[in-house]
């Protein structure tokens, strides 16, 4: 008889906790920390060294790069720094699923040598620790995504990117917790259990990629590497008030990744696509320049044979009329299915406003142009919706019942076993996104009809949006298991937009005052919604990231990942007025 | 009760002959060439003035442009002379479909005024006359690709490279002849008739873009834009002695076809590409960089944001190292699953050891390397087959049912209604196309397993291969309805990888000799093409052109285009060796 969940989880939670040596254990008085934010725990327990403290937090990944390559750093101490809070983070948050520190540690001295023998680092990575969501295929170590009936089954090859980023450098060290399914939004799934936020342990840590985000936020990772195919980047990201970017489709090797589904699904709905979280966006554009000029296409047949450098660029260059050109920000302040509640949208305001102050230090002017494109976020939400369905949750029913294995609390009232979409169904909906796609291309264009604020006079109406900033989500981050709608970030899978998060500020009490409409709420998500406002006790948000999403056309990631860079800059003000120090 | 389909073809037949203006009404005693051969005719026929025999005829589509730009020719002139042409080749080969020369000339006459009035030209097309397979949408006309159903709809919007070409400046005049479905090799349907190789009545014109090869053989046409999902640019430009370019997917705006299918098939299958028949390298190339510079991507969404100047050049520009390296050339002689016939083996022969000839005018050196992908040739034509029958061709037979249309002949025998694949087989197809593309990658490296001439200790085993040189087809251009296999061009089709054809030579007397092997055919398809050696007065072959196909690795389409101008020139001399005076 085969074995039942239950004893697959146990001899996979035993197999974890002993990867990880007795030595990095946390005492138990430390496991708790202060008010349920465990963030300071690293620096207070004293399982760190001065040095190790130093490494992992008076660094990002691009200052650790350089210290490598000046020699100031080993690789072995900088992997061993991670590997050890990445074990506390993980005592704290429950955010790790596969361990592999020795064969890091081994690898970082083998890179140490190879180094002082020959002089030259051999990638830009050259001993960074990077970390992966559990979905990527790590030879050797299993990539079961949560589920009990892929444990114990390792991976006999490398994801397209494991290969790539290991000939860049990188130093792999741990994968990271996600849902099961991954196609929920708090990470919690029976094998792994449910990994937690680390700087407030009532709101979620949000997914799919949670543990990757709950990693970076304790500074276990500096750089760590999820999936996004609905916002499981950018929703960590908000939730851990980090930095997050989905790529475009065709940008970074997604092949090869264990994806809860059959061979050749994501090619009849929409593609996921791999990305950064970290905590600043110049490291999330390390990753992404490393990724882009190591010709990524020869690993994936989807990638576009366009090196990162090759991409269009934010600086002007050419011609001096483009040199005055401003950074031309679009606003939109709703995906016009669930209204943003008050705190969301003080911050959009602030953020709008924030952007047209004239003592902007880093570039010439940015312009603001209000758009609404409400009409298409709900004819986005439709067809996601039934992409998302296409396989009538078959394989994971299927999946489960190998081991009784029973579904997460969130999706038991969620997920049905239904009759797979027909070939017409699905021949419909690619005929809708293609349409989607089409029409969506238009709110980049002042022409295109969806610009508030046009001035076709002055501009012959030829402008077009260098970016679009919106919110992530209607809501600030929500308690656990009450993160509903992924609208604001799954309409720019569907349209294959480039997208990152940005924090901005936290939630201040002020944020706290603002008070609902009387009018009714427009759907049933929009009333969902409304009571993340009125059946929560709203000091939960306190202190909690406020983040803004922004979007590029399709495949203007460079583009994109500049102009985060950009507002970036502009917006630190912003978090300065009301810091709390919650974060490091 | 609807119309049937004789009623509709008999109007749809008399309105196309209405289009043609009386004066060009070709005298009957110049209907039929000499020995099947009209190439002359225009030349013969009276109708043409001087001016209009040296515009068609002492110029190609570049020169025209210089010409128009330079003001030495007008842009009335022009579009006359070959609306004039277009009208003598259609009544020699039937190779129409909707004609629409009035609004060409008047459109010729405005460009020509706003040029005189602003001294600017509005595109690098400016004032060009451009040909379009029918299956392109022009606003009020229609697009019925052969099928009587589909006739007295005109199209209500452009299709999206329609409203490109038109924008870059140039002139659209007449659409050209298909087959009925799209997808046989020979341009016959029964509302607009069969459309005649005009060097040889005996062969086939090929299709699906039949029409546009044979206009362009004429001469009435210098730049026709036709489409391939297997083959259809390739094989007419090799039945009319043409070059022909298959871009990848990505590169030249698609959307707004009429497909003859449901909207969202080819998301599910894999999707056809426009292109360029003409007859040089330089004029396919004037046309996809008039394309890849006019932001394709705001036409198409499918379209990669990456202008021509931008896609990486065959130029070795920057570092020495590189400047000094050869043009390395794969020859790939057999796709593995039907045995080139001897014709087609000497021609490989003679390319190969012309392009080692140590005399090449153009280029530095050509490396040539032998490759071997007989293994993915099967497995292509296989998923390829899967691939083309996913709707089980429900949708033609209910088209047809709609007014009592038949099938053309050679569809009859191979054309049956089947049940749709389900969802699961489509996804299965999916992952094998893939898989394909992902171990095809291969070809291109010298250590993927592939090359025969590998020399791994001179070069560490890390070269890589510029372009692939392959047959078009394992036979000469066929006789009528006999072109039976198109898995040298659906492979590439299939794996995604741009693809141009050259007209090498004609066959010649000492072609023919050549005898078959004494081993059994490789399988039903092998046999077949034997055939046309054992049981085909080869004599009929005679004159015919025989042409290589262009490989380059996924859309490295400027390379493709760059190595075919190399090629081109690198061949010539082969080409006068046996010139037959069947060309002009």
């Amino acid at each position: 008889m085969p074995d039942t969940w239950r004893d697959i989880a146990a001899r996979k939670q035993q197999e974890r906790a002993d990867r990880i040596p007795k030595e990095w254990r946390l005492p138990s008085a430390h496991k708790n920390g202060s008010n349920g934010n465990v963030l300071d725990v690293p620096r207070k327990c004293g399982l760190l060294t001065t040095q190790e403290l130093s490494i992992t937090e008076d660094y990002d990944a691009t200052a650790l790069v350089a210290a490598l390559t000046s020699r100031r750093l080993s690789s072995v101490d900088i992997t061993t720094a991670f590997c050890k809070r990445a074990a506390i983070a993980h005592q704290l948050t429950n955010c790790l699923t596969e361990i592999f520190f020795e064969e890091a540690i081994a690898r970082a001295k083998a890179l140490d040598e190879q180094f002082t023998k020959t002089g030259k680092p051999i990638g830009p990575l050259h001993g960074l620790p990077i970390s992966l969501k559990d979905s990527f295929k790590v030879k050797g170590y299993d990539a079961s995504i949560g589920a009990a009936g892929l444990c114990f089954k390792p991976a006999e090859t490398n994801s397209a990117l494991v290969d790539l980023l290991l000939a860049q450098g990188a130093v792999l060290y741990c994968k990271t917790n996600i849902p099961l399914t991954l196609a929920a939004l708090d990470s919690h799934n029976n094998v792994f259990g449910r990994t937690l936020n680390p700087a407030n342990r009532l709101l979620t840590a949000g997914g799919s990629s949670g543990g990757e985000g709950a990693l970076v936020a304790m500074r276990g990772s500096l750089l760590g590497i999820g999936t996004d195919v609905g916002g499981s980047i950018r929703i960590p990201a908000m939730c851990n008030g980090l930095v997050g970017v989905k790529p475009s489709h065709g940008r970074v090797p997604y092949a090869g990744q264990e994806a809860g589904s059959r061979p050749g699904s994501s090619k009849l709905g929409i593609e996921s696509t791999a990305g950064p979280i970290a905590w600043n966006v110049r490291d999330c554009e390390l990753l992404l320049k490393a990724i882009g000029e190591a010709e990524p296409w020869v690993f994936d047949p989807d990638v576009v044979p366009q090196a990162w450098s090759q991409q269009p660029s934010l600086a002007r260059t050419g011609s001096s009329s483009k040199a005055s050109q401003p950074l031309r920000v679009g606003v939109m302040r709703t995906e016009g299915h669930s209204t943003p509640l008050p705190a969301i949208q003080q911050l959009m305001d602030d953020v709008a406003r924030q952007l047209q102050s004239p003592a902007l230090p880093s570039w010439n002017a940015i312009e603001i142009v209000d758009v609404d494109a409400s009409i298409l976020g709900p004819q986005c939400l439709k067809t996601f919706n039934g992409v998302i369905s296409i396989d009538g949750a078959n394989y994971w029913f299927d999946l489960l019942a190998e081991t009784g294995e029973p579904l997460s609390p969130w999706l038991q009232s969620r997920l049905k076993r239904r009759a797979p979409k027909s070939l017409d169904q699905v021949r419909d909906l690619k005929a809708q996104i293609t349409r989607l796609q089409t029409e969506a291309s238009s709110i980049w264009k002042e022409s295109g009809g969806y610009w508030l604020t046009s001035d076709s006079k002055a501009n012959k109406g030829d402008r077009t949006l260098d970016i679009i900033l919106c919110p992530v989500a209607p809501h600030p981050v929500a308690p656990i298991d009450r993160w509903n709608t992924t609208n604001y970030t799954s309409m720019f899978n569907l349209l294959d937009f480039p997208a990152g998060v940005l924090r901005v500020r936290d939630v201040s009490e002020a944020d706290l005052t603002g008070e609902l409409p009387q009018s009714p709420p427009l759907n049933g998500w929009d009333k969902i919604n409304r009571e993340l406002w009125t059946d929560v006790d709203r000091k939960v948000y306190l202190g909690s990231a406020l983040s803004v999403q922004v979007v590029a056309p399709k495949l203007m990631d460079r583009k994109l990942v500049e102009a985060m860079g950009v507002l970036e800059k502009a917006l630190r003000p912003l978090s300065l007025v009301n810091a709390r120090g919650s974060r490091l």
